[in-house]
Formats: structure tokens, sequence, C-alpha cells
């Protein structure tokens, strides 16, 4: 099973297509909520050297809302993260997909949300 | 599916639970990357009330690094999230089991680290 919607930028430059991408989730309603710069804290952590990729955790707060009151532990799978990641013929932005990381959840209407979310994570990747 | 461990401390304070806890991950190798209060964002966001809950995003470098050489793309479920939730009759703690959420990812290795770094998460949350 796909768990990402994955799009490619050839030749593109990492800080574009990271700006692109946090105006293309604001757009949908999501805000970013946290950010990791893998690349930074593997090299810091333990002295390992990957090509620069990033974790932005994305929330819609209404989507968020609900699927909690749904489900109150799905906030161990939130936010909705989005990778942009280098690679040698150019970067790569992969957004979650929310009804395949929460398939492990038993809930049906929890997984309406989840396609609901997904459907708007994939507006936002196409419109990067 | 469970897709979370869980533990509960009735009649117990948030910010003791808060700190006990990041003290356990800690002392498995987990830093806390990301944090996520959630229950003020939303009430910022949308002005909705919901109680006391907090999402702490934690990494154990050498198993993120071993889990993004076998499966470049799991950085989108990374970290691994463990929520603290006020309830009527205390605090709970719940970590994600990264089996579960990472089920829905087709690659046998990956599963055998995910097991590994569940254990990890087991035992710190036991060790709260």
């Amino acid at each position: 099973m796909a768990y990402t919607i994955n799009r490619s930028f050839s030749g593109a430059d990492f800080a574009d297509i990271d700006s692109r991408t946090r105006k293309a989730l604001g757009e949908k309603g999501f805000g970013v909520l946290t950010e990791i710069d893998v690349q930074a804290v593997l090299k810091k952590k333990i002295d390992a050297d990957i090509p620069a990729y990033r974790i932005l955790g994305a929330c819609n707060p209404h989507m968020a809302h609900q699927a909690m009151q749904l489900e109150p532990r799905v906030g161990a799978m939130l936010p909705c993260n989005v990778i942009i990641r280098q690679l040698e013929s150019g970067i790569e932005v992969s957004a979650i997909d929310p009804v395949a990381s929460m398939s492990a959840i038993e809930n049906p209407k929890l997984h309406a949300v989840a396609g609901e979310v997904r459907d708007l994570l994939a507006s936002a990747v196409a419109a990067i």
C-alpha cells in the first residue's frame, strides 16, 4: 500500500520547494506546527551524513479536532507529516496518506475523516 | 489492532507526568524533537476547548537513521509520538506503536526495526 502522496521536482532548489510547500499547505488550511531538520539532527546527534531532509508537521485544526473527538488517542498519529528530501535528480515532496497510516485504527468514522484529509493533502501537493 | 502503548496515572498532576515521561524517554535514547500543546493550538486557531493534551515527538537517532536507510520515506511517520492527556480520572500517557502505524509500509526489514523501537518505547512507558 502506498503510504505517501509524492511529487518530484527535477533540478529544483530545496529552499524554493520548501517555501512553495508551506504556501500550498497554508492555502488548504494546514498550519506547520512542527519542523525537523533531519539532516542537522543526525549530524549533531550521531555524526551521520545524509542529504537534506526536512519533516514538516502539518495540521488542519478543524480536521484534527474532529478526528480527536472520534478517536481520542489519534494525536499519536498527528500532525500529518510532509517530508522534503534532496535526491540526486532534484527534490521530492511526500505527504503522509493518513488513510494508510491510520489503517491500524479500527474506527470507520475516523477513516472517513482521514480520507478528507488525504484529499486536502493531495490537493496541496498538486498545488506546490 | 492496538496502535498505542498506554499507561494511566490516577489522580496525577499533568506537569509531573510530563516531566517524568521526558526523563523516561531520555533514558531509553529518545530525544524530544517536537512538542505540540494541542489544547492551546485548538483554542487559538478555532476557539475549541479540550482538556490538556500534549504531543511529544520522540526520536532515537540511531534507530531513525537505520529506518531511513531501509525506507527513505519513513520520515513521513517520524518522530514517534507520545501523547499526554488529562482525563477525568487522572493522566494517560500513550506512545505510538510503530509496528502498528508502519503496518501499511510493505518492508519486512523496517518492521523488524519498528519492533525494536516499540520495545524501547514500551520500556520507557513502564519506567515513567
